[in-house]
């Protein structure tokens, strides 16, 4: 019998493009990994085989005997009430029973999903920038703009797994329509795909690669283009507000954040923390802190496993 | 000896106008009242007399032997963490120490601080509208625009019992200015005050009685008057755009609504559930219900003792 502090967990991270798996120790290591891409156009099934594929490779680790817990962080929607996942990027899996079809090949081990932001916010908090913080929000600013919420000092992921959403809350409530159905969304305004077009409107040209991205705005705004400028100054607007309500609906102390937007560097986080006074006017948001996310691509492996962990009250 | 079930909390309810105060027992019944003007433009001595007296009063009461604990729901800002209070409406309170001053007079009884919002909160989950309710809004929606969440079942204040205070987040981050700082709050837009000035501005005009209020706005809406109508429209999509942003944030299932401005009724909550469609459009925030509070004017006692019991862990 190993004994609790020796105990693995097999992590997922299911994304549109990857298919990653890690076996995590109590420490946050990842002892053995494996990887397959997703078959994003195929049928629901050779999504699945691609995720069996991934579990059988960790299953045939020397260290699989001592795991004893599953997590899962997938590209959204999830419900992980019913178990279920609806990746937006994977359009074969709609309400796919993913928890039902890992529990059947995971030998009796219990399975834990939750979100993908949510399982940025467990990474940061477990082993990253949010360490030791009671209160904190992760996100990633990406093509997408998710998070997930830690408060009093555990993981909050909401019935259904999807707590602390914050692409998708509303900043801007006459704004331009958002693909999720509604208005003014943050994500609309600060995701990288939107700080490009942005940009793009207002004059901004890419350079001789031709490269439309955040990052070539944010190299265009360092070099000092305007148009560049003030595209990411709207996006750290928008993602001001919206820490600035999390911070005022929760009590957050820390934002930590990630993501390919956030590779910016001082272009987006220095008139982010500048407007985030704009917006945290009250005593007990006053202080909250925005740092970049500490822990790179595995950050969705070391998360699930901390999200099983909780789960599972294992590690204390 | 008493055993838990029999005991009592002694519950304080401290706003501008009035400090009441109440023995609770475990079915959320109030035994002993007491009650006292606030001497708001009395220094800060004045103010924590009344405050003594009513405490006095009911440790005059043949229960108070039975009383095991205090809760406080003070008008805001509060720092349950410091043990202060700095109510807007009492100018002489600024950090004012209440809780070590009750305390004092308390003979040794731990001493709950909580906001008035988050007090309404835990009153609605534990005797009202969002009884039996895992996760939960509770909003006041009046001079001022307040709120409190259950998150889990159980109520979550955050650190200075500040949580929930969704009448500062922003739904419009380029909008009005608000006194607290901020700018589109949704007190901004939402609150009575607002509601009475923005329909004068489109051109409504008070009845023969002169009275400027959301009441009169509302009872003109009744009757159709467009400006009224308008008023109201917008208020409901501010109060839309917060609760869904809300629900996006940390998965509520319902959200009740309490203050005077909720007394409008369907010309208030018509609008606010038919634009809640428009902001609340991920899956897992599809179901969110908008219901009035059930409570009334002591839904502050009751919280108040709620937020005590939780502390303390009372009455299971």
């Amino acid at each position: 019998m190993h004994t609790e502090v020796d105990a693995l967990v097999a992590a997922l991270d299911i994304g549109g493009t990857k298919i990653a798996g890690a076996l995590v120790d109590a420490r946050g290591r990842l002892l053995a990994r494996a990887r397959r891409a997703t078959p994003a156009q195929g049928d629901a099934a050779d999504v699945m085989d691609a995720v069996a594929e991934t579990l059988a490779e960790l299953a045939g680790s020397a260290h699989w005997p001592r795991t004893v817990a599953v997590g899962i962080g997938s590209a959204g929607p999830v419900d992980a009430a019913a178990g279920t996942v609806s990746p937006v990027n994977v359009p074969a899996w709609r309400g796919f029973p993913l928890v039902a079809e890992v529990a059947a090949r995971a030998g009796g081990r219990p399975v834990t999903l939750v979100g993908d932001g949510v399982a940025m916010a467990a990474a940061e908090h477990w082993q990253g920038a949010a360490r030791g913080r009671a209160n904190a929000l992760g996100m990633v600013v990406s093509t997408g703009v998710g998070g997930g919420l830690v408060l009093d000092g555990r993981l909050h992921p909401g019935p259904t797994g999807n707590a602390g959403h914050i692409g998708h809350i509303t900043v801007d409530l006459d704004g331009d329509p958002c693909p999720c159905g509604g208005r003014g969304c943050v994500e609309r305004i600060a995701s990288g795909p939107n700080i490009a077009a942005r940009a793009r409107e207002s004059g901004w040209r890419p350079g001789p690669d031709g490269e439309v991205s955040a990052a070539a705005v944010a190299a265009s705004a360092r070099a000092g283009d305007e148009a560049a400028l003030a595209s990411f100054a709207r996006a750290a607007q928008a993602l001001a507000a919206g820490i600035a309500a999390t911070a005022t609906l929760v009590e957050i102390e820390i934002a930590v954040i990630g993501g390919g937007v956030a590779g910016a560097g001082e272009v987006l986080f220095g008139p982010l923390r500048q407007r985030l006074a704009d917006y945290a006017t009250l005593s007990f948001t006053g202080g909250v802190e925005i740092v970049p996310a500490r822990l790179g691509s595995d950050a969705g492996l070391v998360g699930a496993a901390a999200a099983a962990a909780q789960a599972s009250g294992l590690w204390g």
